[in-house]
């Protein structure tokens, strides 16, 4: 399951870590693999809380890593998911900027990575054009994300924000979303009612089928006319 | 009225568009004299509209730019505002990803800025590392506060939201904010009447008295009880 995906994303996916830093130089390429630290956290393992100071920087090998928010009352909202070859650019943002870590980052599936002290990887982007593009790059691409997500939440109803994520993870061939309506809610910041509610009715309407941990999209063109403004 | 309002922002208010770039060198310096266009305007100015191409950055001299979204029904909120001394994160982050501008940006007084073509922005930011960290910087705050501010709409009441509005703009000695309902509602992405409304429920508590076109704070307390958590 995955929101915020973008070509950035695509143009990246399979590739590792290292790539983070595009063209490094082999003096750079060298000072990573002595400073970097090989991680691997199991499926599930909080790699960051609320609250955390960012003295260290996670590269993402091979995995996937979900950053949300949760609140008072366990609630939660997916901001994005950090992939293979990317780093996580809020944990960046707070080196950069000495503020405490604002969300929750959790592995999705197992993860390998490279953990390099934030005090290196700073200096590291300060000393190689190719990072520290890469870096303003990843800062740009999560803001404007954001923007949207901003957007989303503030001016669509839950059943626009669900078209949306249903569309979005059944972008190409595959019609199937294999997730729980739970786990739906968490990626739109509202309840599990609230989901299996509009599901209900999108089921109602034929626009998707309802399995076991599993929802089929039937009619993508009648989800689409939930936005009618960007429908052609 | 601000929203976003951060220490960053306060150690840059009163300063020129020139210190954006802080140790700028002496070459870098007569380039943005040379090349950037002085430019002026009036209060209530669009700057930028959404679907833009973001060919020139604006570097904000003296006044404010308040960038927010619209919906298609014509409801606003607010992300930021670009203040002396800055520029539009989105602006810069469209010109390094090739995205169009997302968000309406408005000059809230009458403003004066310099504008520099975005190639030659990014071209000077690649040679300057003192520009290049002050975007990285810039991109990473505006990052924060977009983190934020997801949670605040995702999670919160728009009694919440109303509450952290008048004690953000009330900080320090100011106990009024001089603003309509109308305005108010734009900040937070809803409409005037829910403000009306949820302004006369504290007026009824006695935590806030309405004038014409401004809102007394009373009881701070009783505001910042509203956040149960966040109350030492």
């Amino acid at each position: 399951m995955r929101r915020q995906h973008t070509r950035e994303n695509e143009s990246l996916r399979g590739r590792r870590a290292f790539d983070f830093a595009g063209n490094l130089s082999l003096r750079a390429r060298q000072f990573v693999t002595r400073r970097a630290r090989k991680i691997t956290f199991a499926a599930g393992h909080v790699v960051q809380l609320e609250g955390d100071i960012c003295d260290s920087i996670t590269l993402v090998e091979t995995g996937e890593i979900r950053v949300y928010k949760v609140s008072e009352k366990g609630r939660e909202i997916c901001l994005y998911h950090v992939e293979a070859g990317e780093a996580c650019a809020l944990a960046i943002g707070c080196a950069l900027t000495g503020q405490r870590y604002p969300a929750t980052a959790k592995a999705v599936g197992s993860v390998t990575a490279l953990a390099l002290p934030s005090s290196l990887f700073l200096e590291l982007a300060a000393r190689e054009p190719a990072l520290s593009r890469r870096v303003a790059h990843l800062l740009a691409q999560r803001l404007l994300e954001l923007t949207t997500l901003v957007s989303e939440i503030a001016f669509e109803d839950v059943d626009q924000r669900l078209a949306r994520f249903l569309l979005h993870e059944t972008d190409g061939t595959a019609a199937e979303v294999r997730s729980t309506h739970a786990a739906i809610a968490a990626e739109l910041g509202t309840v599990r009612e609230v989901v299996t509610r509009a599901l209900e009715w999108y089921a109602s309407n034929g626009w998707v089928s309802i399995g076991r941990g599993v929802v089929t999209v039937e009619d993508r063109a009648a989800l689409r006319s939930l936005f009618p403004r960007e429908t052609p």
